[in-house]
């Protein structure tokens, strides 16, 4: 029998990674590129396809590629497109799952990069065994996957699970999206730097960033820990909220933000269990992702073509 | 062959009601109870079932009950039991979906009836062919089900789909639930008659309800008209904010107060397209349900059954 391994590709606005990953999440070989150095987006995945294939000869005669999964900002699982992404170059529809179907020759999925690694924690992480979830990712902005009785939630366009966008406070800080007051400009990296700037009255600089305020906190700086406080505050508040709607068993926390522990997680908690519904408390737990940030763009992409290939393992049925 | 009916129950605080209804969504035969004569639920499901063994005579020989769907406040899909049902009389677990098989001796599924009518709106409503969509009753409270992917979301525990008590005004509106700020404070018949007292300035009186207060907005009474606007404005804000979680293609009123039209429709709709995040503009309906008031409860619990008998019709895939 061949050794079966799934391509595992992310596309990023800065790097663009792979591996090849087995189906017990072990990535056998990765590589990256850098997005930038590619204006056309099928040079770029000319480029990542000729680099899996030589990762597949590494492995050895015996190995098969099962399928390719790429996550990707604003990548629609339904038209398989790349659609309107802000912080990639390139414009408008982009055909990646058709384009890395071409090179590859293979089964090929996208989806955004925050269900792919709601996908990951699923199968390789935290989440195993668990059919309904969230899974929330803290990055420069907040990203979120939504799984509902053991599926991803895509909604009719593709286009679901975007919690970062709900507004918690109308009227509130300025969003890349041209709104106010949603939750990622508050819950987020950049979020909770403009919390400690307004706290500390301090002038902006590059240094202050999300891991600067960290370590601030952890050596007593007050204005530091209240960021934590209130960005933890809201993010409670917000996931309470978010209860109400598909009653998870848990919501993971990863990303960036999420490596500062119990600084963000006790005030979440705290501020969550206080703003749940009395039917759900003590229900819900709040769990840092169990997956490692290097590789979780990784995983989570790989696990797509895993998710559906080994579905009689994850039954679609209750 | 047999024809084939559903019994549809329906557990009220005031009355339960009964149909049998066929795979087309007719209801052959109905009948109701007064709830509050039964102080203990298995005497009520006693008398029903004995009214519902008698209906089926009436319809003929020939007649097999394939299952009975019952909706009820605080009822739970996977433990068949109402859960602490605030406007029950009957205190803690009651396992009615138990008591309603001994006696029917058939397939019993329970669920709340928010839930319920979104199952009938799905099959034998303006939903037909939807995959994905929400179902908003507001009456009393607001009620809600989700449906995602053809399927009703339950979530972990069987409580999902609660958007009346997201909080969308933090301090805001003392709720039934003990919290601050629910939607149904606001966006019910309740709440709307609340906004009406504040505006006018009138004093509290019985005969001030929601019906009242659309006849006065009807007649041009500003006071009213500025109560649906407020109303309509705070409904369309949470509506557009719970797209971004399960990206439906269309939203369903129902309830009385829905009945006002374009009273509250037309003021939903506009806060909603101008709160949503873009890429989801111009995607989501927001419609009047097609269910009638008075059939909605017995079809939506009968519907329980269909859609689970009928599933090769409604297939659980993309």
């Amino acid at each position: 029998m061949k050794n079966r391994v799934a391509a595992g590709i992310d596309i990023g606005g800065t790097n663009s990674v792979f591996g090849l990953v087995d189906e017990n999440g072990k990535i056998l070989v990765r590589d990256t590129l850098l997005t930038s150095d590619y204006p056309d987006p099928q040079e770029l995945v000319h480029a990542l396809s000729a680099k899996i294939d030589t990762a597949l000869l590494q492995c050895g005669k015996n190995v098969e590629l099962v399928g390719a999964g790429i996550g990707a900002p604003n990548g629609n699982y339904f038209s398989g497109c790349i659609e309107y992404a802000p912080n990639l170059k390139w414009e408008g529809l982009i055909p990646l799952a058709e384009y890395f179907a071409d090179d590859l020759d293979c089964r090929t999925i996208l989806t955004n990069d925050a269900n792919a690694a709601a996908i990951g924690e699923m199968l390789f992480g935290g989440a195993k065994g668990m059919k309904d979830f969230l899974f929330i990712t803290l990055g420069t902005g907040l990203g979120s996957g939504i799984v509902v009785n053991g599926e991803m939630v895509y909604g009719h366009d593709g286009m679901a699970g975007e919690l970062g966008h709900t507004i918690i406070i109308p009227g509130g800080r300025l969003c890349g999206c041209g709104r106010n007051g949603c939750l990622e400009t508050y819950c987020s990296a950049t979020g909770i730097r403009k919390t400690y700037l307004e706290k500390s009255g301090k002038k902006d600089s590059v240094k202050i960033d999300s891991k600067y305020i960290f370590e601030l906190a952890k050596g007593g700086n007050e204005s530091a820990l209240e960021a934590f406080r209130l960005t933890g505050d809201l993010l409670g508040f917000a996931l309470a909220n978010s209860v109400a709607y598909t009653s998870p068993a848990a919501i993971f926390l990863f990303g960036g933000l999420a490596l500062a522990g119990e600084l963000i997680f006790e005030p979440t908690r705290k501020s969550f269990e206080s703003n749940l519904l009395k039917v759900y408390k003590g229900k819900v737990q709040i769990l840092p992702s169990q997956l490692a940030e290097s590789d979780a763009a990784i995983l989570g992409a790989a696990s797509l073509v895993w998710k559906e290939t080994l579905s009689p393992v994850y039954p679609h049925e209750n």
